[in-house]
């Protein structure tokens, strides 16, 4: 492997990595501030951005720039900390 | 540049011609057999497919692997095919 491609590598999951964290943080700010997790938009733009970056990590895996197993996990990751996210925000709610 | 980087460059953008390829063929299957074009279905289709082919082209220059004229010249390309797809199938429906 040439540092060429080892770079490309690193920085293709560096960048998916920086995605998926800006989504927990549209959502944190979202929840803190907007709308509730019931509404239809909150949904919609959750959809929206998680179909996004799956785009985004299924085209590095085509690509052979990122593994399967390790876009999978980001995508997983990414699905507990916003699940976390809303529990805490529904508990605050009922308070 | 080394072989591995013009290597990722050819098959990045070779990728993203197949996903803007893709979509057409998608909207002239729809056009010939399911929806009207003025059909909110065929919008959101389309319209969902066109953001993941941006989200796609916009991960490849942000690795450094595709120009961004190039990114822009393919999406103005798939565009244009796109329009002349509809102007068709709109004068067949006149006919």
């Amino acid at each position: 492997m040439t540092d060429g491609m080892i770079n490309y590598r690193e920085k293709a999951y560096a960048l998916l990595k920086t995605d998926a964290d800006k989504i927990v943080k549209l959502i944190q700010v979202q929840m803190d501030n907007l709308t509730m997790p019931q509404c239809p938009l909150y949904e919609e733009v959750l959809d929206t951005q998680m179909f996004g970056l799956s785009r985004e990590i299924d085209f590095a895996i085509r690509l052979g720039l990122v593994d399967e197993k390790d876009g999978k996990a980001l995508l997983d990751t990414l699905e507990r900390e916003l699940s976390m996210l809303h529990e805490a925000s529904t508990k605050k709610r009922v308070r």
